[in-house]
């Protein structure tokens, strides 16, 4: 197997510290996002939607989306659980990794694209007023968890799980997004202090 | 259990449909869209998201995100399995689901509604420039859509998945979107017809 990974983007990421989590080891390539890689002939034969990161199977098979990519290594090595033991957790765990993504992470990363200069090349037409109109939705969303953490360690219970991974990508974009965290979200700062302080988080 | 559903929206279909797949019948509660009703007191306290659908379990809990309501159902009663039926096949149903909710779904959803003036009280502000950045985009998906669609009779594979459920509230989202399927991408049309014609997709 062979993953391609894309340095500091932020799902390239979710996928490394997975796979910090699990103790798993595997042959990394790199695409450089920085010349727009990721976009040329080679890459895009790997990945006609010139996303990274992608696995490579040994039977050349290529997965992508990394929650994909995710979901198949929980399935080669149970353990540690990241994706619940149950049905029920299961669920939960999928619900809050979803809700994560779609609030957080992409309108984090709509900001991102849409606002900063240096996207330019890849967010084309970058449309500044839909970046705008995100700002407030992720600082809604944030005030919503903010909520939901005070009553539990991790994002969807007792234990830490994939939809964590998604959360510090999602609030470690913020800062190249140029959005701040509130200093009253005492209970989301708490918990991005403790899942930073993992050793799967330098991945 | 029971399940707040929400008419004609793509959302609250897939499960419907995908209910239907299962021969799984369910309490349902309709929450009235159209009146906003989804934005209102009550169902803020079911989901603080304002979205449907969502599943209230016997204990109280809710679930919500169809996809995860999905995955509890898959869990409850596995046959048919819509979700693969092992690691790798749970891998790439779960790439292609994301590849039509990011590229399909996601995208006419912003065409409707960033561009319909119907949907104004509902996308606040409505930002039509990316409404009109999301038209292209969609047509390049469905492209690759009818290249993979040649070799294989549905979305992820030789079965009939979630991703296919996907697929078609997607592609049925294009008529209010007022975005038309282009008359060439003919295994696009083949598979659409296809879906169509199972009983469930009247669910």
């Amino acid at each position: 197997m062979k993953l391609y990974d894309g340095g500091r983007a932020p799902n390239p990421r979710r996928v490394r510290i997975f796979l910090a989590e699990k103790g798993i080891e595997i042959e990394k390539q790199q695409v450089d996002l920085g010349t727009l890689e990721h976009k040329g002939a080679a890459y895009t034969a790997v990945n006609p939607l010139q996303q990274v990161p992608a696995l490579e199977l040994d039977d050349g098979t290529i997965l992508t989306e990394s929650i994909a990519i995710c979901r198949y290594f929980e399935a080669l090595q149970p353990e540690p659980a990241l994706f619940g033991r149950n049905g029920r957790e299961a669920a939960i765990v999928e619900m809050w990794n979803r809700r994560l993504e779609q609030r957080l992470l992409l309108g984090v990363a709509q900001v991102f694209r849409h606002l900063h200069p240096a996207m330019k090349p890849m967010e084309n037409p970058q449309v500044p007023a839909w970046g705008e109109a995100n700002k407030p939705r992720v600082m809604e969303f944030l005030r919503l968890l903010d909520n939901e953490l005070a009553a539990r360690p991790y994002v969807a219970g007792e234990a830490f799980t994939v939809a964590d991974i998604t959360g510090l990508v999602a609030v470690d974009l913020m800062k190249p997004a140029k959005l701040a965290m509130p200093d009253e979200l005492k209970n989301v700062k708490r918990w991005h202090a403790e899942v930073t302080a993992r050793s799967s988080a330098g991945a």
